[in-house]
């Protein structure tokens, strides 16, 4: 495992946040962070399908690592802002966020992600997110 | 309580994500819906404060149901997309998230939301929300 | 007029898109300016009403300079990111943006502006958006 | 030139703001629409280089002609909302805007945009756009 690879799985342990949607990371590589999570019976919204929430969160979860692959070691990522368009339900058996890196900088990085609803037959686009991170000097 | 009101802590009552959250409905008034969750140990980021996706779930939840206020009974409400901004960390007893409805349509509801954490002692703006949401048969 | 008009003044009278697009600077307060323009028969879309980016335009420089207000002597801004919902077609005989601070921040600072058509009898909300504004060291 | 061609050149031309901005169609294909602009003496910011809302001008554009290539004939195209992340200072010899479909749809077209700074021999991205189209009936 890369150095970074180690710091992201490190970080994203400590997001209960993560655990509590049953999120992980299925890829890191040079500005670009995959991140999988299913669809569990306590993530839905009224209809039961995924919650909005849920693709957010692996959404902004996985454009922020894959922020933290271009910025140095001392340094955090953390969200400024970040905007989603939902293109169709969460239905499937697990949902699947790609976040790339489109310009890093060293105050600012434009990130996007894809959130895809996957089967075995199938995978759809549910949700494009594009945002921005900021590097923060790490603490503790 | 009013028709609408019931309809929306219905609606509510079947998100499951709500409920994993420990999301609370304090507030429905035309146009307005405030919602409240604790800071769980379940719902953190890696530096033990609220995760950012906790401020999105409820903002966009709040706001999603104060545009359904402004709906005919025989419809619900989806979120198209929306954007927030976060400008502290989420630190506090718990969240509050206020939605308001700034333009009511036939096809679309621009809305706002706000997130404060609240102590004791004092209430911060931690996230703003600025969305589209979008009127859909109800189903079932 | 203050000083922190006068550099305002100064800057807005260096863009040229804003002289093309006939704006004038109506009011400049900490945390709030106001920019108007006319409805130019050079400013117009297909169906003959303000076309988005006049809208755009002024909203955005007033939210800029409502952040540069905050901001010390030495700085200059410049926008990392706004959105815009257009709630109404741009019909009146001039268009009025009102920017305003949400958050300011030594590297970040979160604006909203809003955007009205006036008549002799009516203001109309017509559009709403939400940025962040970043400064940068004066150049020249 | 195809039918859908021809209308998206009847519309531009009577959008007079892509006239004053020097703004002309340079593809048009299905799901995809490109506008280039000079970066007239009259469309810059303080620093010289072209303003912000050219490039918001163009992208948000040429986004909402590529969504109207997918839209039946007796329907035209507005914005309901999108969200500019500019990258980098608009400096070159002109801007180039790509308008993509990402999900079309009866009642929402879900768009992105890309601007490119142009020189003889470079070509950079300084803006990316993501946001809602609306079909709405043709007019007149």
């Amino acid at each position: 495992m890369t150095d970074i690879e180690t710091r992201i799985r490190d970080s994203f342990a400590r997001q209960s946040m993560m655990q509590t949607l049953g999120a992980e990371i299925d890829e890191v590589s040079e500005g670009k962070v995959v991140i999988t999570a299913p669809i569990l019976p306590s993530s839905r919204q009224q209809h039961d399908v995924a919650h909005a929430a849920l693709s957010f969160a692996i959404g902004d979860t996985a454009a922020g690592y894959a922020a933290l692959t271009k910025m140095p070691d001392d340094q955090e990522v953390m969200t400024a802002e970040i905007k989603i368009n939902l293109l169709a339900p969460g239905a499937g058996d697990y949902l699947r966020a790609t976040g790339r890196v489109i310009k890093p900088g060293r105050r600012l990085v434009v990130v996007t992600a894809e959130v895809h609803a996957i089967t075995e037959s199938s995978e759809k686009l549910i949700a494009i997110l594009q945002g921005t991170m900021v590097p923060v000097a790490k603490q503790g």
